[in-house]
């Protein structure tokens, strides 16, 4: 791959040793504890220095306004930002009279892991103070994946070769000072002191904070509780005040001596819920928590993590760092969805506030495919999640003129929060994407609970938008006009081929889970006619191919457009929107993430492997990537086409994008999404995976690099293993029943327990295939660089 | 026509008498005094009530902000607004003890005349205080056309019945408070208290004002003098300060005797003037004005306009309120261009601050047709005000990726100030509109200094803009992708047909003009290589004509759209953009205002007849005109098409915008281009007036309800007197040696010194044609509703 970055390769966790502080920034995210409800940047425990403090509670959020220079109807007025919450990671350390600060003194060595396995943050220092005091730090933090309002800190203070007088104070800090954000579209805007303090109480130990926020109305309460072990006369006590609950501990070491502070916190917020309900709430939390006490709330993490891996992971042999990248993507996509439970999972999960911590169709469409073939529960929780806002899609369609529900783009509580209608509200294609993971979550689960209750009405309301967004031409073809799909290089066109394929399977899904139900169908007022109504207009979609070429366009016109100035456009104006305006970008032929690309992988059957062949080609040579949504897709529809080398390139690109930082705002979250496609570069990618109308079928192959991947999937109560090598592939069931498969194209029965091996049909030979200048895969031109 | 709205119909003024406080905020726009330098609007002499209180300096502007939810590159940060200067129309009057307010007291009459003829708008009020005394007041208003800077009031206060003693406290007040504006798009952004003030000075009988602005580094001064003419025992003193410069005039009057105020007024702004240099300018000016005296100011603008009229008059029999209406058009066009003199002539000439006092296509489009064929020097000059921005012209260009020069879509000073760019940087055509009145101007002037200095630079600066902006596809058409036409309910489409016309145009002017001019092109850097490309590209222009439904398409596929449920759009829902998202607007076939039907009126030859009826017939069902620049096209070429009714009852919709009210928004200032475009309607329309390859084009058919119409124009040196009756008409020379023209495609050739009569041909039957309904034309929606 592409040689160690900051961090060691390792297959079961990220370990970093030393401290580069201008990598901190970006260090928090890779280190982000969350659990799908809390999350906790990876902040150095003292709080300073550090890149951006960040505490999160999924969803809690507030309004902020939207401004427009030339305003238009239904342009939403207001949007919503994630808030960084009150901070109760914070743990700083006197050392007689000198404060812990990395910056000051002198680090002896300063190690930080992220174990996948454990789900624990450890950290490892020897300071010695300005003074020439010695000391060891060593912490450990856990965000519970089973006690959900949980998060954990053992924190352990020795004296090294002297006796040291301590004070340490443990804190809940509200309404942190926030260092200003870089004008950058994709980044939030920063909400300054937002936290509007109710009440705050404590005892000798323990201390409470309760905070609401004027524009949403929501209330949250933070309360921490603490352990001492420290030597004999030691003291504590605690304080509260508006933003600030603290228990401070102090204490003598002698030599060799430890204190150890347990810090078990808890957090909760509701939109309904009085203060008293939620302060009892958090401090039931902490008397559970303290029940479990640090080591059992380690077990249980643990435990959860082991069945996770049991069932989700992905072993690669032949690259060390690929292997380490797919279990990182496939922790933190566990984190960001595991416990969210009624709430989005957004584009940054919990470990930053970029893009506002909104959720976009980038979950549905890159994150839930993974969940629903490894931890389905999640899955289903953040389709219903969708399916409680509802009320609102429906109301904002009626707002645009629309029949059914359209979603918002960008929101976190269901609210449209987009404030560039171009490439926000006309992206009606979210629609269809979240139509598209009820159908693949259903395929993949046959859950006829989950079908019943939330698909058949997702579907329904999706359905019915397409109907009124489309119209039938005098040629009888069914078109959607005017509107913009994945690709943010292009905006407001006819028949995106992309949104018509999704459209057109949403339309189709809906027609048949009505069918399947027609008790569902007949509550939420479709009949046959309705019903066979979204069939015609499936059946009579246009998709658009331009004969002259060969290939299809991503929107009707398209490949008219004058192709982008590749060659003259100098590789420090990428990406390309800071750059130049949309104006031009809009006008031509230059993609900036995988869009008709990404139709060929989701909707493979609609085209055939030689129209697959030419339209890779073609639109490879104009996708530039500016988007993290990107070399993930390209990565999978290179495999399909035989360009395992490139499809390899991708997938480390996609490895290694937060790891290294590539994009350069890592520091304001991991890309939850590129996560998740690391995990579908090897099983969409390598594995082949795809949901055909004859089933679940791979066409496994290996890149050069790799010798043998393996990975388990869950099917329809099943988990399927499936194993590859070079020449072969074996698949087997680790639970449940004989199934059927397609390996290649050949139909395959898995016995219940004993493994089918399968020959891998040696792939035809490919001509390389052209990027734009510059815009190879990242992995080749660093490659490059150093060669 | 419609009958008598709030003014009393009369041939050569506007008369109101009585006095509707609800009217008062359009009735201001309507008695606005201009010179296309200063604008005063008709406010009441003592300013309360107001509507909207308004003094306007042109291209006096301040910086907006223009934020953005989610900015992008290229989008302008700061736009500029009018500012409301300082206000010396001020005359407060205090009868006793009481202020004259007509809000209190007795208004025995109240009478208001603006006189096309003499150019002053003329008060006559009597009223009784509260306290019973009777007085009368009269005042006449001039803003001179001869003198750029000046303004005058003559202002005098009789006592009617009883002895008054009364204090006349005369004006200047800067930073005025304004009433806020309603949350509509269109209208303007109040500035509040922007005058930054200076210097003050005063002596006896006058006071000087001098204030900058803040953002734009802009300097201006008011002064005022005043000759007062009282009874013996009459006092006068003034005072200044920040900003209030005040004269008062303190007397007794006996009943039947009077006090008479003259007010001389100037007003002058920089740049780059000092302080001390702006302060002496407009104290010379007052010099100058009160050497003229205010009789000599009334007889120089008695001369003025009996010039202009001599050149400009349109004669209507008829139609009284027609023959009024266009008069009222000519006038306020005059106001708006005449003196402006390398400053923009905006939408809404200097009447109000809607639209922020910025300028746009309109002026090319719609007001210097009217103004190169009557008042020549004012096209040029605001010509040569777009070639004075040149260099921000280019800058915008580089920022946007074209060669050559991007006008601003909106603008007062040169920069773009649109805050949305998909209706506003991608309009492109502007520069489309830019050329053609280039061309259009020396077309009708002959007038080689202009051609040579100013037409070659502006046409080669544009053409080279659209040499970049458009591309050969592989068949070889010239395509423009992406770019907004002049129906704002479309955006960012493919060959736009009026964009891709005037393109052409343009490409082909420019070719022609530097062929005809080597060493000016030559100095431009244009050699043959690209004269060649231009003209190359102007033949290959791609002109989307839909075959199955045998009309062109406004854009390309534009015809393949939805057409609008204009069935299922209810009355008040109008205009549609404050009712429907642009979403929905831009994808469906619903035309806000003439687009292709303007292209057939000024690309009068790239459609045969036929097409221009099946082409107009389409489209006026699906055109809602929900743009004051519709209507004057709609009848232009209702003309062209044989829709005489039709014709006849846009021009009058479009005579009666501003002087009936009809958009609800002329209190935001007059519709200076529709205004124009009632000077169209009846020469381009009833007299088919069109510039063709073959020559000057006349093609004259009166509606049912009109017997005569006569009307000048400039031609080359020459003034053509056209004079139409039902069966024919008469072309005569008032000025200039013998010209040929065509008469309904006959050549004729004009001696000097008689008149040609010419038959008109019977008009073919033409089936009528429908509009969206309840879109029909207004006056016969009015009709009907009163029938």
């Amino acid at each position: 791959m592409i040689g160690s970055g900051p961090f060691e390769i390792d297959p079961w966790s990220i370990r970093e040793t030393g401290l580069d502080l201008d990598r901190l920034p970006a260090s928090e995210s890779v280190f982000t504890l969350a659990n799908g409800h809390i999350g906790l940047r990876g902040n150095l425990d003292e709080g300073d220095p550090h890149g951006l403090p960040g505490t999160y509670l999924n969803s809690f959020c507030e309004l902020r306004p939207l401004p427009y220079a030339e305003g238009g109807y239904g342009y939403p007025e207001s949007g919503q930002a994630i808030v960084n919450v009150t901070n109760g990671k914070l743990i700083r350390l006197l050392v007689d009279d000198e404060p812990l600060d990395v910056r000051y003194g002198q680090i002896r060595s300063h190690e930080r892991v992220l174990d996948f396995r454990t789900g624990i943050l450890t950290r490892r220092m020897d300071w010695v103070s300005p003074a020439g005091k010695a000391i060891r730090i060593e912490s450990e933090r856990l965000v519970s994946l089973v006690q959900r309002s949980v998060a954990a800190i053992s924190y352990s203070v020795t004296a090294l070769d002297q006796p040291v007088q301590l004070v340490v104070q443990s804190e809940l800090f509200a309404n942190e000072e926030l260092p200003d954000s870089e004008k950058d579209p994709r980044i939030e805007s920063a909400l300054p002191r937002v936290l509007h303090p109710e009440v705050h109480t404590n005892d000798t130990t323990s201390a409470t904070l309760l905070h609401s926020l004027k524009g949403t109305g929501l209330r949250m309460a933070a309360s921490m509780e603490h352990l001492i072990a420290g030597p004999a006369g030691t003291e504590t006590h605690s304080s509260s005040s508006d933003n600030i609950g603290r228990t401070t501990v102090v204490c003598r070491l002698a030599p060799g001596r430890t204190l150890r502070i347990t810090k078990f916190l808890a957090y909760g917020w509701s939109s309904q819920r009085s203060l008293p309900a939620l302060n009892d709430q958090v401090r039931a939390a902490l008397t559970a928590a303290r029940y479990s006490g640090w080591d059992g709330l380690k077990d249980e993490q643990r435990e959860y993590l082991d069945a996770f891996w049991e069932s989700a992971d992905v072993e690669i042999e032949g690259d060390a760092q690929l292997q380490q990248a797919v279990r990182f993507g496939l922790f933190h996509v566990l984190q960001a969805g595991a416990r969210a439970e009624g709430r989005a999972i957004p584009a940054k999960g919990l470990t930053g506030p970029g893009y506002d911590g909104h959720t976009f169709w980038d979950t549905e469409t890159f994150v839930l495919p993974m969940l629903s073939h490894t931890l389905p529960d999640a899955a289903a929780h953040a389709l219903q999640w969708r399916q409680s806002t509802l009320p609102l899609a429906v109301e904002r369609a009626e707002t645009l003129g629309f029949a059914g529900a359209a979603f918002p783009w960008r929101t976190i509580r269901g609210q449209e929060c987009s404030g560039y209608w171009p490439a926000g509200t006309a992206a009606l294609h979210v629609n269809a994407d979240i139509a598209d993971a009820v159908l693949r979550h259903v395929n993949a689960t046959n859950d006829d609970e989950f079908e019943r209750s939330t698909a058949v009405e997702l579907l329904t309301a999706t359905a019915r938008l397409w109907k009124s967004v489309g119209h039938h031409d005098p040629a009888g073809g069914f078109r959607i006009d005017g509107v913009t799909g994945p690709d943010e290089y292009s905006a407001i066109a006819d028949n995106n081929l992309f949104t018509n394929l999704m459209a057109q399977r949403n339309l189709r899904g809906a027609a048949a889970a009505c069918r399947r139900h027609p008790d569902v169908a007949s509550e939420l007022g479709v009949d046959d006619e309705e019903i066979a109504a979204w069939d015609d207009a499936a059946d009579a979609m246009v998709l658009p191919y331009d004969e002259k070429r060969g290939v299809h366009a991503q929107a009707e016109n398209f490949t008219n457009h004058a192709v982008w100035d590749f060659a003259g456009t100098p590789a420090d104006k990428y990406p390309l929107l800071l750059h130049y305006p949309y104006l031009d970008l809009y006008r031509k032929q230059v993609v900036k993430q995988a869009d008709l690309v990404l139709a060929m992988q989701l909707c493979s059957e609609a085209f055939t492997p030689e129209q697959k062949q030419r339209n890779f080609a073609y639109y490879e040579q104009i996708t530039v990537r500016d988007s993290s949504l990107s070399a993930a897709t390209q990565g999978v529809m290179a495999a399909e086409t035989g360009h395992l080398q490139l499809a390899y390139e991708y997938l480390c690109e996609t490895g290694m994008l937060d790891l290294h930082d590539l994009a350069g705002n890592t520091s304001h979250g991991l890309h939850i999404a590129a996560l998740a496609g690391v995990w579908s570069g090897v099983v969409a990618g390598f594995g082949g995976m795809r949901h055909l109308e004859a089933g679940l079928s791979f066409s496994p192959r290996l890149p050069q690099e790799l010798s043998r991947i393996t990975f388990a999937i869950r099917w329809r109560g099943r988990r399927l293993r499936v194993e590859i090598t070079p020449e072969q592939a074996w698949y087997s069931l680790a639970e449940g029943g004989e199934m059927e498969l397609l390996h290649h194209g050949e139909r395959l029965t898995v016995p219940a327990n004993s493994a089918v091996l399968a020959a891998i049909p040696p792939a035809a030979p490919v001509e390389p295939l052209r990027q734009p200048p510059g815009r190879e895969p990242l992995v080749r031109r660093l490659r490059e660089a150093r060669e």
